[in-house]
């Protein structure tokens, strides 16, 4: 048995359980998924500004869930906020960001994807993760939809006509071959989208949860954890005692 | 229960069980392994005319798998031979190689990582490699054991020997933070290196395997496959049959 | 006298002479033109499982050719299929392929050129063999005409229509400034276009030749080959005999 | 008259007026400058996860800034934390950061640069941002002295005789023409190491407050500040005051 | 007191007058203006010939320069011609070029910036100039109006309206953040573009006196100056003397 | 018959005799050479202002030569002076340098090459070259020798010690599969080199003869030449008449 958990960077509890549900119908059966979220801070993180003031209560769920004897945590945004930093303060736990998973399974899937995205504002995070992870050459395009994060699950049939044209847009005029959906609000469209354009339609969140299973398990089996020799060496326990972290 | 097939590209049966029983202890409790060998060729791939000699039984073995209904297939040599190719011609299995999980893998525990390889010229087409899955930013270095593929069980006490000084001096010189094998052949290894240096060593056959299983579940859960709308689209049935390939 | 050979790496004797006498007519004076094509195989390389078919039937060619004493073969495929392999196994023979001849000219000719092909499927392998002969930054677009490999030939007359559009789109739309014909089956448009157009039009197949008479005078002359020391040393013969390869 | 304040991430208040006073003593003469320091947090930024703990403070320290007429501050640490967050919420205050303030000059400067840092741990970040800044083709090496941010002040003349070292690397062995201080902690050491080398060597500190006079110049006689368009724009303050951020 | 030159590569000193006088009023407090002007040569450096022809006449103003003890000099044009052999042959006087400040202003005032050019002619050194300074992945697009260097201020309302056009596709199109005009003689249009479209237009011109004013003010400071170890050497005076250069 | 004419930038006569001997025993036959110098101007470019200063004397022999009807010139530098202005202005006659020849030579011949220098201070212009033809993936190295351009030819004996020394450290530390003779004036010494090393070592002005026969020989055949629609357009003649250029 491993749990994995779910870390919602924002104060919106009332979408949890639907993610739950959501994560555990995709999860391994050896799988239990639980769904926390930060108590308080901004709605969204479209904002860089946003994304720096949630950075500490991520921290505080990642040590957390660490301490409680959880395998994975997969950070809830596509910004994938703080990835480097829960990784170089675990010592067993693994973590995922659904923008790095999503973006090399897309990557292995087709020649080039489109990643679907709200607003062209979140290009300046999400282009310097593409080239962190060096799949520029692989980036068809980004297709804005114009809507915000809160915005996606407000008329569903709304957003999937949006969704639909940037899809369609990204496949023909862009070459792509995969489709990342760049947010993970934007969970839970995928299949249709999929079955009406005969791509491969990534769902950053389920894609971040297999990848927090992969990582589990080659831990568990092979021992292959972040290396702790340099980068990501976790600062020293008694420093943190000392100064209250 | 899912069925995966580690593909030899060289006729060298007699290491099967041990590559089968090896893969199986590393596998998902759902996953059965067995491992088949190309019929004939050269005995290594260590050149690059062999590498594209072998080209065809490889493919052959692969259309083999996917008509028997096996899940996943592994190419089993870190060039990642006819990778796409096996890709394009599959409706429904899927393909991993070495080199691209492993240092894919590599790319997420440790900020740079280097490969282990038998002989310099080696580098022509794994440096080509990396700078196709855009990991030349995270690549510390080659560094060659000088030993060929058929070398390395010979006498594992002196490959140990070389692997020991090349890892040594890839983490000290290079300020590599994980270690990749490059080739398949170093399978067994892994363990002791990773226990004397304390970074993550990673067997690129075990990587292909966790790749594969990470791709049939996605494929089974989600239907992510490779997409077939234009790069990867497999060539028209009835011209292959006019053809008789 | 020099006798370069173009190796036609699919079964359609039918065409040979017509290339040789194309080939012939622009070769230069002390240059004897043959043409030799493959016995079986895919009777086109548009999808990369043909190509990797077709690669050891290329390569037997290509050794014939080394023992019979020719001075340099032509790969006649725009994805330069098995260029390294060719040259790793050769020993005192030059071999040239129209991809890396045709940019490589087109990239001294202009600041950016585009490639006329026929599907975009064709972009997986060529936008890799772009990137392997760092010329992206020259490459202004791919533009499709929407014709197979097999079509270019069945109705010149459309064949051209499309071509010109394409064309013209590429200097209009991409500003390229030289045009690339990306593949040797689209051999004797290009004066035509040319003469349009006032770019110069790359024919693959005659920049393939005109390397292959360089290649081999600077082998003759000065003594200048494909380094042997290390990348493309050819394999060890009397494994290769003990092989039976 | 200009107002620059000097925001130090980290809680030592005792550097405070040294640093104050080597700013001062650099600044434009209608330039005044005062050094803030966050209340709490971690007492350096060495790890990943302590720099992002550190975020929200500095933001604040920002906020206050702009509120209070400032106009311009340096955030002071060579990892240029929340640099773009600042720039998002700032609507009138220039922000700069010593790492792009220092490169950018470095690059104006000569070929190439070395950054002399003081642990490799601290590559993670700064290699990530040589690359945002496009800098990498004249980044010749990173050194590192084997300090921490604390120490640099601690025994100054083992400090100098570590940076020596490094420099004397760095221009001998790696072809550095230029050298930058990758730590705004070994301010004050510059000028006795350029005169020693006759190379110049980027005090980050004082680079920084010279871009911050540069942009603050600019924005007041030209207009030219920050786009606000779509990358940076700043958040929407209705929604801010609703979640009492 | 600073001087600043302003050396404007063609020989028409008709508009040294109004350029004085623009620069002046942008220039710091402390700062003198003059304007000096080639004596011969083409009138506009559009092409890389004239480019070329232009080079030792800049480069004998330039030294002029340097015995006069003037501080800095700007070489007006937008292809940085000489900029380096400039920076090589000083030993004291600060050098700046339009595009290189231009470009590194606009990188730090946004994700991505448009140049506007007069002709698609002139991207061919632009380029290789976005190129050398790292910034290719911050350039949204090149777009051309249509007019000549010698054009830009025969008809100022043409020209605005070919301008505002291009800014406007360039901001809507190529989701631009900023706006640099690429030539020296686009002075003075910027105020009225900046008002309109809401995001900064760098006057490459004001640019490259605000880098100047920099540069000469770390010189004076901290004895920041072209490093002249090795790549920006200045050539041996006794040599020069010999050959009467 | 073509007639190839070898510039030398320098006024170095004295060697004209042996240049023009050495480039005909290497031409092809129907080709005759000869060679002329610019009559003033500094004796050697390492210089960046040098090479500037020698611009427009190289140009005026360009325009001379193809008044003259000479087919094909070399610019007899590594540094490639004027290469783009002259191919600009010329409307017939092609134009080579001996860095873009011997470098795109080497890139066909091996995986790596290594550039022999005489000077540390080369790879400023150098390394921009390698960029400018996208071939720094294949750039092994610079080696320097430690001689002036002008020392090559005075102790040939010493020269020839201290070139095996360099590269040898290019084959062995490096990895070099092919060298390049990074100046003009080591000519003469490549094939001792190439002897005892037994890998490719280009003489770079062979190089540019080779190339500048290639140009010319497809010119006249299939028409191809340096495209004049947009970056290369040579300026208005008209415009160069009123101007006295």
């Amino acid at each position: 048995m491993k749990r994995i958990r779910y870390i919602k960077p924002t104060p919106n509890p009332e979408v949890a359980p639907e993610i739950q549900a959501y994560l555990q119908a995709h999860a391994a059966q050896d799988v239990e998924i639980d769904v926390v979220c930060v108590s308080s801070g901004p709605k969204h993180l479209e904002s860089v500004y946003y994304e720096a003031l949630a950075g500490p209560e991520i921290l505080r769920l990642v040590r957390e869930a660490e301490a409680e004897g959880i395998d994975g945590v997969i950070i809830g945004c596509f910004y994938d906020p703080v990835l480097n930093a829960a990784r170089e303060i675990c010592q067993r736990m693994v973590v995922t960001g659904p923008a790095q998973s999503a973006m090399q399974l897309a990557g292995m899937l087709g020649r080039s994807f489109s990643i679907i995205i709200g607003h062209d504002k979140w290009r300046l995070i999400m282009d310097e993760n593409v080239h962190k992870h060096g799949l520029q050459h692989k980036l068809a395009s980004f297709r804005s939809v114009g809507l915000g994060v809160l915005d996606f699950h407000k008329d569903p049939e709304d957003t999937v006509v949006r969704m639909r044209q940037a899809v369609k847009l990204a496949i023909e005029e862009d070459l792509a071959e995969v489709i990342v959906l760049g947010c993970t609000m934007q969970f839970g469209f995928y299949k249709e989208l999929q079955a009406s354009y005969g791509v491969p339609v990534i769902d950053a969140m389920l894609a971040a949860l297999k990848y927090a299973e992969l990582l589990a398990e080659v831990r568990n089996q092979s021992g292959w954890y972040t290396s702790k020799i340099t980068s990501f060496k976790s600062p020293n326990p008694q420093e943190m005692l000392d100064w209250g972290l």
